[in-house]
């Protein structure tokens, strides 16, 4: 599948932040960022600007901030296009070498980073020539449409591209988002909106269902999809939502991301054939960062998470029921999770 | 998804037997029967019946083979419908044990096993009333439909139901495909024939094309899909089969099973709404004998494995990386592992 308008966002450090608190290290999001400029990924998202009145700043680490000091610590002598010099990036063979830095010339990573709609504030935008920052996704439930909206335009105002993505549109109340796409259409400049599927609870005809829907509203913005991966369905949805027509496509490397993980950069790239993608930066920056942060982070398809997928319910009992602390036997004792859940279901 | 013509088949035994040399304990094999006849699967195989002038009884265990006195062990005292008795299956609730004998005395799990073309022979086979089970499912490359053709019949005239299981659908050369398609049309009684992604290489695009073509030339037969997971795809791919019209689907419980492993059964029955199926005696036989077996045996989706899918080749290559054995350092760089599978193929 070759279709120009693609744009391919890697969310490894703000979705894999949901699972340490935003903590990375800056050598492993520089390394992260390095490597996707050096595969042709699109843009990057690097984390959340969220409020430091709702965030502590001692509890969670710097991506939850994306101060504009740590971001450019970051970039700093790596972004090849944006220094007009040619690609520093080093992979282990001299065959990669010499194709990362011919294709990165004509391209640019573009860095994006989140504000949620009711964790964030217009005030932390800096006007755009005084950032590092090229996007603003702004990130919200249905009822906090108006929220986002404000924040989105605050973004396109002070010259950033921005998109607005509706999390948990799995549990959405369909009359509710028929009437926040028409005011998104209206009302905002962003570029693309975006189906979240955040409890991974959705099957390809349920993605075939909300892009029709969104297309029907949403005239001149595209449709982005950013699935989850309880039910092991992300980046197969990913796939339903390229053929119906979406074309903003959101993946983590090696799937990091909350609870059963994300879209995999590494696959959505191999199905992708645009020439301009190369998967040998990822698979080394998998190699050599993402794979030992599974020390720490534990990620992936399990069975809790598959309960509250086909449940359609928040992962987070389920990431509850797997924290480090938790009870061991607990955590293995499957059916008696999903009694709990089904009979919570049944009193309701 | 109920459409009434639909079967299920758990192969966990037996494609998780390639991972272990088929050596499953008695007490895991018993329990794994227990509790798919308890959610109402179609069909379970519980193993291969290949030659032991092939295969040494020394370095395979017994569920290579399926001797029927070891089957006995197995269903003895089990089978419900079989012996007209109520459903002897305890699981933790008495909800779950109620729900489940009301069930089961209306249905039965068939038991079926598996020959390989090239490594069995015909006369393993008993005449049907002498032997516990149901199906032979017959696996073979394209090249070898002549054995497959002759193993099949040798089953449907010994009084069992017999499929063909074409493996490695996805490097066939068409023209032979299509030529043993009309050979099996024409000269067996098979009730299905299966696409059988042994690379986890097809996307849903490819399963619609196989199943279109096996429709075509298949008048009188059914269409399985068998799909692997090395690009997370396995249970995706068998809904785009459902979609398509197969209705023969494998899954194995947790998704165990050669390399990356295959399309989790408790997703596909999550998936399927007839309300035969009870997920719940699968939730258990997983918390209980599936989970502790990977301490032994690793499977599940890893970069090399999707190395071998995204390039179309046999898992073996991913599967010799990742030995216990090999080198700890060699196993997680996937950037030669990729160089290297991709440099043999320049060289070809």
């Amino acid at each position: 599948m070759y279709r120009p308008q693609i744009k391919v966002v890697d969310c490894t450090i703000r979705d894999g932040g949901l699972m340490n608190k935003s903590r990375f290290s800056f050598e492993t999001v520089r390394n992260v960022y390095k490597s996707v400029c050096a595969a042709g990924i699109d843009i990057v998202e690097l984390g959340y600007r969220n409020s430091k009145q709702m965030f502590s700043i001692d509890e969670y680490g710097p991506w939850r901030f994306c101060d504009e000091e740590n971001l450019k610590k970051i970039v700093d002598g790596i972004n090849p296009v944006r220094n007009g010099t040619s690609c520093p990036v080093r992979v282990n063979s001299n065959r990669a070498c010499h194709d990362i830095s011919n294709r990165v010339k004509s391209d640019k990573t573009k860095i994006a980073i989140m504000q949620d709609a009711h964790k964030a504030v217009a005030e932390d935008i800096l006007p755009k020539e005084k950032s590092v920052v090229d996007v603003i996704r702004v990130a919200t439930y249905v009822k906090d449409i108006d929220k986002a909206i404000k924040l989105a335009n605050n973004a396109t105002e002070k010259g950033y591209e921005a998109t607005i993505n509706i999390m948990s549109i799995s549990v959405a109340l369909e009359r509710e988002l028929d009437e926040a796409l028409q005011q998104i259409e209206k009302e905002t400049k962003i570029s693309a909106c975006y189906i979240v599927d955040s409890f991974g609870a959705l099957y390809s005809e349920d993605i075939d269902f909300f892009i029709d829907k969104f297309k029907k509203y949403l005239k001149n913005k595209e449709v982005g999809v950013h699935c989850h991966n309880h039910q092991q369905l992300g980046f197969a949805n990913t796939i339903a939502g390229i053929i119906r027509g979406a074309n903003y496509l959101d993946g983590t490397l090696y799937g990091l991301g909350r609870a059963a993980g994300n879209c995999p950069l590494e696959l959505l790239i191999s199905f992708l054939k645009n020439p301009k993608f190369d998967i040998r930066p990822l698979l080394e920056v998998i190699s050599r960062d993402i794979l030992p942060l599974s020390s720490e982070i534990t990620w992936g398809y399990s069975i809790p998470y598959m309960i509250t997928g086909i449940l359609n319910r928040h992962p987070d009992v389920a990431m509850k029921l797997l924290e480090k602390n938790s009870d061991e036997k607990a955590k293995k004792d499957f059916l008696k999770f999903y009694e709990e859940l089904t009979e919570e279901e049944v009193e309701d």
